[in-house]
């Protein structure tokens, strides 16, 4: 988004806002903390903080729009992969591995496109993540658990009134990471999922049946 | 544990295998991924792993001894200040930000012990943390969710048949995080809510009244 902002209107100042926000809660003023990523550095945090803080909603600094704006969109596609692990009853052990497991892609494509790390294991980045992963209600949960349920790629997508935007986003990131040669094993098998290459059972089988090997090697 | 164990069995060789396994789960046969933390190295998980893998209980390698245990021994504490959240029903968003906040405290203090990041952020830091923290059946949890509803520390801690592990785990933490000059506010108020010196609600206050600042920077 910060990409196209730029392109559209150059001479503006970019800032993002992201982190673990339901809106629901955040209009009913639970404590809410959020990542506020500025282009233009520390000063334009201070303009902008006060501004859109809250004795409940807290604003943290970050100059990492990239990291901040990666988080929020691969969060997306690592729901859905959790939504599967739930429609297939596989237990709360499965989807804990799993979230680690994918903050780990995470981490590995949102350094090979310059974000910081920091960034990724803050409430923009972890934050997010683990929210939107624990949520039923979440859409792109609720889309990965009817694709674990038995529910087609086609039929779960066609029947949803709201946008799950992991779906849109997992093939891009998919590409991207392949041009980066970086590897995304859960992000590759929901893009699978996604285009109906393979049934949810089996999706998980490959990942279970991955050879030993050592942690965040791939 | 690895400390103690060595002191008790000099010559043996010690492995630690740590990470987000309920047990009614790994009973069942439902998926599980661990860390298997060898301190002989590579050749030593060579011969473990066989031994104690099946088709669902997946254990990774790794020669980070100290970080597999640390990651088990933070969470308890920070399971504890999820539970105050849930207890107050500060909400969803409050959780997710308090245990991305909470991981980063985890990584500064394991970091500080010689631990890896990489161990911190697998299956025995991070994904033990996620599972801990989202599950109200966990004993930490189950402890701090009684403080935030308003059971006093000497109350919630008498009437346990079970252990809150992190309720010993804390001031030990506290203890050597501060000798090492490392910030860890949510485990301070941890401390401060079990030695009863803190009501939770104004244990709240504090962490959210903290001035805006950079996020990671304490």
């Amino acid at each position: 988004m910060a990409e196209v902002a730029s392109d559209a209107a150059p001479t503006c100042h970019l800032a993002v806002v992201s982190g673990p926000t339901f809106a629901h809660e955040v209009a009913a003023g639970l404590p809410t903390a959020v990542t506020l990523a500025c282009s233009e550095g520390e000063s334009q945090w201070q303009r902008l903080a006060p501004a859109i803080a809250r004795p409940a909603f807290r604003p943290y600094y970050s100059d990492d729009v990239t990291g901040a704006e990666i988080g929020g969109a691969v969060k997306n596609v690592l729901a859905i992969a959790c939504g599967v692990v739930d429609g297939l009853r596989l237990g709360q052990d499965a989807r804990a591995a799993l979230i680690a497991r994918g903050f780990a892609e995470m981490l590995r494509f949102g350094q090979a496109l310059g974000a910081k790390a920091e960034t990724l294991t803050g409430l923009s980045g972890l934050g997010d993540l683990v929210l939107t992963c624990s949520s039923t209600a979440s859409r792109n949960f609720s889309l990965g658990k009817a694709l674990g349920e038995g529910v087609s790629a086609a039929e779960a997508m066609s029947g949803r009134l709201s946008v799950a935007e992991g779906a849109h986003t997992a093939p891009i990131l998919a590409k991207l990471a392949s041009e980066r040669a970086v590897e995304m094993p859960i992000v590759d098998t929901v893009c699978a999922l996604l285009a109906g290459e393979l049934p949810a059972d089996e999706a998980v089988d490959i990942l279970l049946a991955r050879p030993l090997r050592a942690e965040m090697s791939g």
